[in-house]
Parts: structure tokens; sequence; C-alpha cells
């Protein structure tokens, strides 16, 4: 760091994005990406006579797709706000709802990012340690008088709550917002979307990152109350009003309006979860019930962090956090079967070599 | 704003864009875009096969932008990082380099996002006068011991310094970090990216959306020493690690390598310029010597408000600033010579119905 840094900065711990290595062409398990490419309506979209009306700006309001948006969700488009990637949408909503005395609580396995904001915006954290089997109990986030934020489904776990649990922690905390992180809901979880109308302290998150097949474009949305969406815009409007490109804007819509494609993509994902869970369980592992794109798995064969590494070096990259609780477990992207083939193969040689199981 | 919202945040006064009617085509002239396309080559950087990998993650680390941009301005990649907008980059270094007991210092006729960011993160603003013609005078910025920002060439008034009065300050300033706006710098200013080698207080944040055509894109550049780099890469991995999309990665290092595209669009603009300067001179406007991609002009025959709404009842969107000292005075951006002649045809037909100067 640079001595012109500000001291309240200098005890910040980022984030570590996942490891994007040039070194091999690998199998990409390790940053919960869509094996297949977004609709084609997206490509059809993104034309010669878009790129060159490149020279404008976007628009500010994001109008198309918040229509587009308000149609998929039955909102009103007042209701949804944009971001530039969920992570903006979330950031976003801790700077309007949390400040120095008024903290966020938060699993202590969770989404790396919300411990990371919460320290650049000196918001105080109170982490709430989920269950010995990593379910979250609803009643230990009722009547906290804290903004909570909950990723549902939870990551790295891949363990949803019922949206019953959720509307019983809105309930219980009618003075302060609940954000609920659905980043991976499209894959099989309940949505906290249709309870939008009846609780004005639900704000939803969801990004186009997984379950549309858009990690490359950055774009995320936050849906709640008019007012919430209102304050959320006010620190946009403060800090980057342009803060989502144009091709972003007709990548997001296009991806909206093709319900069908969406649809397939995420029930071939499930699909394949479910029967590289079978394949693991067969291998002698212990996974989550994952309604995600990735499972999460261990084996008392092996450490985690040395199957890691043992991937890798066979040309699987998979995400391992040397984090409390968790460093025996690797959280897997679910890629395409054939991807996942291979994933089991290379897992059958290492254990091959590693002889009989000793544990 | 809800009955969540931070009380820290309720004072905050949001950024008000350029307007972007919808209600009849209009002549664009409010927002200082370019007139022409980005290059030809953006267009083929952006293919379908590009679309295709949106599925997967932009490289946090924009490698490729930075080595194209590096071997564009002479520095080492790790001198630079990228932004989603220049408006980024700005942000994360008031972020990084001031605080609420750290001030920033700038004038009081200029970009209007300073204060607004200073306000988001309640860090004091020292706003210093620009003299009676608009003109920057760099003894005022001596020995501030405050974190300076100067856009240069300024904006609105299209004004701008000599490198030697910046160098001066950068000089005078040693313990505290001198952030150069060059936002317009391409169309005739000069560019304080030489001295970064000599002063590790200098950052110099520029942006493709004026003369790289890209306003639709996001994009801009922090430059500096590698220690004050690393400080905003630590603000941007602490906020928003995967800020600048895919299609943005690939748009700016094409943008980048196409110098040629790129020289021949920023003299068409400064020509229109001139010659835009000459006409509304001789339809008696005072203006400044603007040395962006706009011109700042007055007329004694009618106030700027009317002025501009008389400009929009016609057709041709104009900037007017409804702010202390500038209230007279209209930001035109330049367009193509065919808009510029429509503007000044527009303009005589307007004074032709008031009837002969009162002034």
């Amino acid at each position: 760091m640079s001595r012109f840094l500000t001291p309240t900065l200098e005890s910040l711990q980022p984030y570590t994005p996942g490891e994007q290595p040039q070194d091999q062409p690998y199998i990409k398990l390790n940053t919960n990406e869509n094996p297949y490419p977004p609709s084609p309506w997206v490509t059809e979209a993104l034309n010669a006579d878009e790129t060159g009306r490149l020279r404008l700006y976007p628009d500010p309001a994001c109008q198309n797709l918040l229509q587009a948006a308000a149609t998929r969700y039955g909102l009103d488009p007042a209701q949804i706000m944009p971001g530039n990637g969920s992570d903006e949408n979330l950031f976003f909503a801790l700077r309007a709802f949390c400040d120095e005395t008024h903290p966020v609580a938060y699993a202590d396995v969770t989404y790396g990012c919300y411990k990371v904001w919460a320290g650049l915006m000196h918001i105080p954290s109170h982490v709430i340690p989920l269950e010995e089997d990593f379910t979250l109990d609803p009643v230990k986030y009722c009547a906290l008088g804290e903004t909570i934020i909950i990723a549902n489904p939870n990551a790295p776990t891949g363990l949803a709550l019922p949206r019953a649990d959720i509307e019983m922690i809105l309930r219980e905390n009618p003075d302060n917002v609940v954000i609920v992180d659905e980043a991976y809901v499209d894959f099989g979880a309940e949505s906290c979307v249709p309870l939008i109308r009846q609780y004005d302290n639900l704000l939803v998150v969801q990004t186009f990152s997984k379950s549309r097949s858009l990690a490359g474009a950055r774009l995320g949305l936050a849906m709640g109350s008019e007012a919430l969406i209102a304050d959320l815009n006010r620190v946009k409007f403060s800090l980057n009003p342009y803060n989502i490109n144009r091709l972003t804007l007709l990548a997001g819509a296009a991806a909206l309006r093709d319900e069908e494609y969406f649809r397939r993509s995420c029930a071939a994902v499930a699909g394949t979860r479910e029967w590289t869970a079978r394949r693991l369980k067969e291998l002698g592992f212990a996974l989550t019930e994952s309604r995600a794109n990735f499972v999460f798995a261990r084996t008392p064969r092996m450490e985690g962090g040395r199957l890691y590494r043992a991937l890798r070096e066979r040309g699987v990259l998979v995400r391992h956090f040397d984090a409390p609780r968790i460093a025996d477990w690797l959280r897997i992207t679910i890629g395409t079967p054939e991807q996942m083939s291979k994933l089991i193969e290379t897992l059958e040689a290492i254990f091959a070599e590693e002889g009989p199981d000793h544990a």
C-alpha cells in the first residue's frame, strides 16, 4: 500500500476471486459459471449496429431492461434496480441500510463478500454460526434489530431455506431490511420475489451470472418495495449513475425474454448436479443437499486442500476455502455431463494412486 | 426514501445525468459524446464467439486490456487500473486517499461528481473558487495538505492548464495525492501521463467515453505509481472485483490499438470545435478557450436557461447548469459538422424571432 492510503483502509481484507490460471487448459469447476452459453437471443441483440452505438451513454434509468424484468417477475419497474453484477446491488444495499452504528447480521459460513463490504464501510458484523450440519436456524434471526443478509441457497454449502422460513424472519424483523441473496435460486430453491408486495422490508437480489449464463456481462437485479429501490438509486446516482453498459442492458433484456432457453438450461444443470451427487456418493463423498449449480462435498479419504491440489495437477479446477469449518470441503461447479464424467474419472484415478481407503 | 435508509445518507445530493428525452429525435449535444462510432476494430472484437463466452467471468486482473494500455501509454501494467467508467476510478481514488478527516480540494466550477462523492463518503470538501474568467490559479493549490482533484481540461469550461502548472502543484504537495481528471485531454490539452514516473503522488484518470467513442461501454483508466494503483485495487477487490465486463475489456483493448482511427477522430472533433467557435463568435457569443469536445458559451442576447429551452423546443439539446457563476452559459458538445451547422441555423432562427439585439 502507498503512504497516501487513508488509515481507515489499512486493515481491510479484500476478496479473493476464484483463480483463473492460464498455464494449461483446465476443466474449470471453480467459479460457478454456467457450462452453457447465453441464449442465442443475446448474440442477436449484440450486433454490429449496437457496437457502433457504443459512442452513446447507456440509459442511466435502464428503462428497457427494467421493463423486461418487470414483465418476467410480475413487478413494477420501480421495484427493480439493476447493478454491475449482483455484487454491486449488495454493496449498494449495505451502503443504504447500514453504517458504523447499524450492523449487518449474516452466517459464519456464507458468501465471503458480505464480510469484505462490511469491512470497507466500517459496518459492524454480527456473525451467526450455522448449525453443525450447515443448516440455518431461522429462529436465530428473529427480532435481531439489525439488517440481515441471507444467501438462499447459501454458498458454498448449496443449502436452501424454504420461503416460509424467510417469511418468518421478515415478520419478526419488521423494522429492519432482510436482504435475500438469490444468486443460485433458479437451480431448485424457492424465490422470495412473491413476498415483495407483502413485506416492505424485503430486498431480493438475483444475478445473471449463473442461471442466465452472463457472468461475463456483469448484471444483477435488486427487487423490493419502491421505497427500498429508491434508496438504492440514491446510492447509485451518488456513486456511478451510468453503472451498466449498453451491451449488458441489451443482453440482460434478451436473456429475460427467452424464458424457454432459461428453463431448459437450468433443468440441464440441475440434472447433471443430481448425477454428479450420486456418483460422488458412490465414491464415498459426503455431500450437502445442494439446490445450487455446484455441489459441496468432502471425502474421508483425503484432506480438502490436498484433494484440491491433486485435482488441479490433473487439470480440474475446483474451489477450496482454507477457512474454519469448511477446510475439508470442496465446492465443485456443475459443468457439462462430459466435464463431470471427467471429474469422476479423475477422482477415481487419484484415489487409485492413493491406495485403499484408510479412513 | 424508505424508513430503513441510514441517517448518514439523508442529506445526500445525488448527481443528475444529462437528460435523455425520448419524445422526439434530438440533435444531442448535451452529454459530450463523440459524434463518430468507435473504431471498426471494436466491432470486430465483439463478435458472436465472444458473446457466447459471456457465460465466463471476466478476468478480474484485466491483463489483456492492461497490456494494451501499458503499450499505448508507455507504462507498466501495474501502473494502470481500469474502472467501470472513469467515474468509478475517481470514486475509488477518493475512497482510497480521503476520509472524514482527510479532505479533498477542488474548484467551485468543475465536474459535479466530485462534490457528490465527497458527500457520499463524508469527506470534507475544500472548494477553491476559479478566477473571474474561470481560469485556475495553480498558486492557490500549493501546500494545501489535502488530496487535490483537478479536471484538465476543466468541465464545463473546457479550459486547460499547461503541464508545467500541474507539475508545480505536484511538487508543492509532495505528501498528498493530486488527481488529474483528463476526461477531455485528447482533444487538445497536455496530458500529465509523462510525469507519472517522476511523481509518486500523481494519479491521472482518463476515460474511453469521449475520445474513444465508448461512452456506452463504460471504461476508464487510472494511471499512477504502482503503490497508488495497488491502493485502488485494494478498494476494487473490496467492492466489486469483477467490475469490468468481458466485452468492455475487449472493446477497450481494440480501441487502444487503433491509434490512427483515434487520432483522426480527435482531429475531426477539434476541427469542428474551431469552426463552431468561430461561428458562435460571429453570432455575438462569448466563449472560453475550450480544449475539450465541447464549447462553453454565452450570449448577451438571452439568459442561459431561456436559450437552452428555446434550443430544446427546436430539437437541439445542450447542457445548461442552473448553478452559481455559470447560469448564463451553455455547454455545447461538438457533434458532426452537419449537426453544428444545424445548431448555428437554429440559433440564428431563435435570434431572428427575438428581434434585434437589446444587449
